[in-house]
């Protein structure tokens, strides 16, 4: 089938399964845009990524299911739109 | 010797050596509000956490020194001035 999320990491057979996807900032300012973006879109979604791992130039997201059984389209549509925070902000 | 911080695990044989600990909160809005905090510190203090990693309800935070072979009353300062971001939402 093809990929439902491109760019993301989609770790099926984890238990529960992830959607993972590093994102790459040149500098501090950028990347610190993107996670007050992303807080952002997390309060106004009410979902929020099951981890977010970040240093000065990079931030990787995971994502979990909102069930804890597949990743489903609520999870994906949220990928697609913290992708376009990254797009936004170029 | 006694130990200079506290609270942080000190990994002094890691290449680099670092410091690392784990804050735990009740709800996502004082998570929220502890990572503006630390941001707002890194922005004043011109340094940044080597890494930190969160969810929800915790955030981790690790330090490496700021030359690459120590950790000195620099970084210390530093995770003392952390803890006190906690110290203060509280």
């Amino acid at each position: 089938m093809s990929d439902p999320t491109p760019g993301w990491e989609w770790e099926e057979r984890g238990r529960p399964p992830t959607l993972f996807r590093r994102f790459g900032f040149e500098r501090y300012g950028a990347t610190r845009d993107f996670l007050d973006a992303l807080a952002a879109l997390s309060e106004e979604t009410g979902m929020h990524p099951q981890n977010i791992n970040f240093g000065t130039t990079y931030v990787n997201v995971t994502l979990e299911p909102t069930d804890g059984k597949a990743i489903d389209d609520t999870v994906r549509a949220f990928a697609a739109r913290i992708d376009a925070l990254v797009a936004g902000s170029n």
